[in-house]
């Protein structure tokens, strides 16, 4: 068992207790609350959280309740993400993470207000979280910039119009940067913020997510061709019956490995880069973390 | 012309342009940008903005960057909650307004990810607002609070149920205070934290809110029985073929008509209240706004 297993086990109860918690003691409507819960408990690997505390732990600063609590924020907003990106009009997925999706089991309005509830109650927990003023605040404004229009959400919209049109590598890469990697930037950035790191390190982690995020997609790009349906919990070979531009597609399969070998290889470059500022940085779990995104 | 319809012009364009600025200046695909703006420039009598600024200046106190700010998160949380409500999975509108939905225009996936944007940007505001790091602070919990699933959220999901099962009044009452009462509720809650108003008069602006949103919602299922589709500028008798539970459905149209004058009345009471305890509240603007719910 690696470190980053042994740091996940012990950490991810408290986070998934985090936003059960918070939906339980925040939703007044049970119907709602059910179909809240049904996403939020679906199993997920949690990875943007656990990318959140491993930035906090690798400056060798303790994990408090407010880092719990950010963490449950931005897994509650990458669930609502999911929740809508699945409904019928957008991608029309039957599967996620191996189980039916929300508006399958609830209907659509029903998965339209699980995914509004999330995301309001991402905010709202933020909001009351424990965390200092000045640092709630940043994160907050934080949030709001990766998640909404000037990142997730135009990613999104910008994914819509590349099913109808073609896209070259690099508006297919500006729509990931956004779209899957504006979440993981608020991981890392987020991360830094409540470990006390300076705007020079804030802005070395956002290089190291932007690596970190760009590999992660080509590896769900080549697993969407390569990959078994079982491992994925999705169905395989969606992106071509949508007409997606992917890495794959557009580069081939062996350059798309090449691709996603070369972001592994930037993203601990820039963790070592961090390491040499910061004589203290232990960057174990998340080279373990980045390691995972290989494709052997 | 009377004092509030010089108090809306006066104060009407500052909270559009504050939409506007922002929507322009953080959105970064340019199909997202052009629906959001769609929805916001769609008219709309900008209630809940114009009933924040107006409980701030029954206080007198001057209506500072921060209100504006703050009305213009509020009126896009609000347009949020319309285009997602109009969606065909929800009450499947086709005219808001006097206007195409914003589905009818742009689609079923841009709408969905204009109202994420609008309700994600709507918490963006707010934090890179001008306001004070304490209230601020306080405004995104209320907000929070106030538009999610214990607030806005949960009273679309109990909305939804009352379309397939018959509610009695307190159910009905329960559903609007959360569905339509809760912004109404953030409006002069906000307002009086913004006048650095204690909690007392924090309390009685609650139910102040309420009195008023109960009003205001008899008043909307009443014309929707009894208006005409041009004043309205939606389909009316829209409630009746959606088998909604209504005020005039449960209590018939004349009992309906004196639930609505007795929550009027209520309203003004409890503004005369404040009135007792802050000898200064000017509440001439609020009457108004609240005697405007009337129907002759």
């Amino acid at each position: 068992m690696n470190d980053f297993t042994i740091f996940k086990q012990k950490h991810i109860d408290r986070i998934e207790k985090e936003m059960a918690n918070f939906i339980e003691s925040h939703t007044s409507d049970q119907s709602l609350k059910k179909a809240m819960l049904y996403s939020i408990q679906a199993g997920g690997k949690r990875l943007r959280p656990l990318l959140l505390l491993a930035t906090i732990n690798s400056f060798n600063c303790p994990i408090e309740q407010g880092a719990y609590q950010t963490a449950a924020a931005l897994e509650m907003l990458h669930t609502y993400s999911l929740i809508h990106d699945d409904l019928p009009a957008m991608d029309n997925d039957d599967l996620r993470r191996g189980k039916p999706t929300n508006h399958k089991i609830f209907g659509e309005a029903l998965a339209i207000l699980a995914g509004d509830g999330l995301l309001t109650g991402a905010f709202q927990l933020l909001a009351l979280s424990t965390i200092e003023a000045g640092k709630k605040i940043l994160l907050t404004q934080l949030l709001g910039q990766t998640a909404g229009t000037e990142g997730m959400v135009a990613g999104q919209s910008g994914d819509l119009q590349g099913e109808k049109k073609a896209l070259n590598l690099q508006e297919l890469s500006e729509v990931h940067r956004k779209k899957t990697g504006a979440l993981i930037e608020f991981s890392f950035m987020a991360g830094g913020i409540l470990a006390n790191q300076s705007e020079e390190i804030i802005y070395l982690l956002k290089q190291l997510a932007n690596a970190f995020g760009l590999a992660f997609q080509i590896r769900d790009d080549l697993l969407d061709v390569i990959g078994s349906e079982e491992k994925q919990g999705k169905k395989i070979g969606r992106d071509q019956c949508l007409n997606k531009s992917t890495y794959p597609a557009l580069l081939g399969i062996e350059k798309a490995k090449e691709a996603l070998t070369q972001q592994v290889a930037n993203a601990k470059n820039i963790s070592a880069q961090i390491g040499i500022i910061i004589p203290g940085f232990q960057p174990k779990l998340l080279e373990q973390m980045i390691s995972q995104l290989k494709i052997t």
